[in-house]
């Protein structure tokens, strides 16, 4: 995407092929930081620290984790075993995204009968060609999402189109266009008038820093507000359509996304309003049918809840907010399930939240 | 209530009966500091900056305000036009609490028919008078509350209740035992297990500040958590009931309280959760029948949202979250419409959220 007049992706392979660059998430907005991926360590760093963060972003860092495992073979015919625990630990840096081990597992297959350089070659040319289909992805999200948009729209005579949404599935967390956010860049790139309500999503607050910083970057008009604030907003008529990503979604329609996502598609739900999950592919997971039962829920280091982290004095710092002795909880996703879901917006179309209807887009996972 | 072995409430008059004292609860947990009010200017100030806070504490505060109107009059006599226009005053400090309204219109009928000083005592004596009744109010409402609590415990064979609130309706709020959190020190005080999970309640952190600490003083079991959490617990069985506070509730049910309630409503009614609003009958309003049309939401500064206040370095710092450009919106209040709530805790007991169950309660306001 176009930043300041520059063209730029949260991850690259740098010039010497030897290391993978990624955006230090953590300090946006204030800070502008791009990190070194040297190892497997690294990456692992990079996904568990949240220096990248977003479910196709993961993936796509995940395989060019396995490239660098490959790069890195402390034995040059690079041997299946090694490969293999260094897949598990990649795939094990955070568990709620599916995208991760797809990408890692892809990347490895990619490998399978090749020896020694021809494995590095390949591993690289699977994670460019992933990172490359994930944009792809996106655009077509952009696409299939901006129908949604437009029709609203033309129902309000032009009038401006109100999208609340929630954490950053931004250009950020994917690569180009993002997935809840390629309707809005769409719509406004086709002339269409939006305002999105951006929660601020704590306690990270992906959307206070990333959102507002991706869309204000964009010119799309935005308002940053309280997580709590959704409910009143769809009571008062001020929001037409809610559009969220998603960390894993089964093939029966249930949504793992930030914590607190449930809660907007219930307020949604209940003023009448649609609620879309924008989704590659890659985000559905194949294997599971019961997402409240079955989809592992990260928790996280509750400090993450006690202090929260802003400028001051143009440095970055961190300030407690609880009293110093008060314990806190830190649960990163939550499950929507499918019946508050209006539809999904995949690169092949969109689609009901059902297991029937995601199975017709994708019939070659029947 | 009992402060590191010291008895405290919010608001007292001073020894000199001049003034009138606050906690100033902007600085808590982090710093306990008491402001002094002299005039109406200052309780307008404090209330409307928010030393104060929490429909209770506002009703006596404004009494109290009435009572530094006439103690300052600068004619002796206290003409009646001065009064009304600091009570017009006073009552336009903030608009959603509707026990403001209700404070300082008692205390301004109190004085009628006296004349010059026997005016001032009267204020000060029924100033006094609403503290004591609404001390003894919330004490009721922790004996009415406590039923339920024990219910719970009782079914769950003397297992933790689990208790979610949100915001701060504690002692801090009230004048002692607080209206949501009654029901927790007395069934705490009691002998029953509790834990209560505390929504931080942004943008002001109300709950994580103070909740959490009224709770920790007292050594009750809690967690913070961020608001988004409430409703990923309720799907997993970690909460058995729900118990908030409310600024101003109408005599059909309809409950406004501090953004997000209603989103914990929705999600508490989804998982077939009680949800119960505690409140003395001061905070009724026994003139509005639609909440969501008819209650006045108040908006506050967007800055309270762009920036956050907490501890660095053993100073209380605000730190900037979004990108410095970007707008926020800062809707304080939101209204749960009755059908998703379970019951009212009031002084004379616990009734359903309907016209039909308040006004058996209360007949004399049909």
């Amino acid at each position: 995407m176009r930043v300041d007049g520059r063209d730029i992706r949260p991850i690259w392979l740098n010039e010497d092929q030897q290391k993978v660059n990624v955006i230090d998430q953590r300090f946006l907005p204030h800070e502008f930081v791009v990190a070194e991926l040297k190892t497997v360590y690294h990456v692992i760093t990079a996904i568990q620290e949240m220096f990248v963060r977003g479910a196709p972003l993961i993936g796509i860092t995940g395989a060019y984790g396995v490239y660098l495992a490959a790069l890195n073979s402390p034995d040059p015919s690079i041997p299946e075993s090694y490969l293999i625990e260094e897949c598990r630990r990649l795939k094990a840096a955070r568990p709620t995204a599916v995208n991760l081990a797809w990408g890692v597992d892809r990347v490895f297959s990619a490998m399978a009968g090749k020896e020694g350089a021809e494995k590095i070659e390949a591993a690289k040319k699977e994670a460019a060609e992933i990172t490359e289909e994930e944009a792809e992805n996106c655009r077509r999200i952009g696409e299939h999402g901006l129908s949604l948009v437009r029709a609203i729209s033309v129902e309000k005579k032009g009038g401006t189109v109100n999208i609340l949404t929630h954490c950053n599935a931004g250009w950020l967390g994917c690569i180009e266009y993002g997935t809840a956010t390629a309707p809005m860049y769409t719509a406004h790139d086709n002339g269409i008038d939006i305002h999105v309500w951006v929660d601020e999503t704590r306690p990270l607050n992906q959307g206070a820093r990333l959102t507002a910083w991706e869309l204000g970057k964009h010119g799309i008009k935005h308002t940053v507000i309280a997580d709590n604030a959704g409910g009143h907003l769809m009571q008062h008529g001020m929001v037409d359509i809610v559009i969220v990503g998603t960390d894993r979604t089964t093939y029966t329609g249930d949504v793992a996304n930030k914590i607190g996502t449930y809660l907007k598609a219930l307020a949604a739900k209940d003023n009448g309003l649609p609620f879309y999950v924008a989704l590659p592919s890659s985000t559905f997971d194949w294997t599971l049918r019961d997402g409240i039962r079955e989809i592992p829920i990260e928790e996280r280091d509750p400090d993450e809840i006690r202090y929260i982290q802003g400028l001051l004095h143009g440095k970055i710092e961190n300030v407690l907010i609880p009293p110093a002795g008060s314990p806190a909880g830190n649960y990163v996703f939550d499950v929507t399930p499918s019946r508050l879901v209006t539809g999904f917006i995949t690169e092949r179309g969109i689609c009901d939240a059902s297991e029937e209807a995601i199975l017709k887009l994708f019939p070659e996972k029947v």
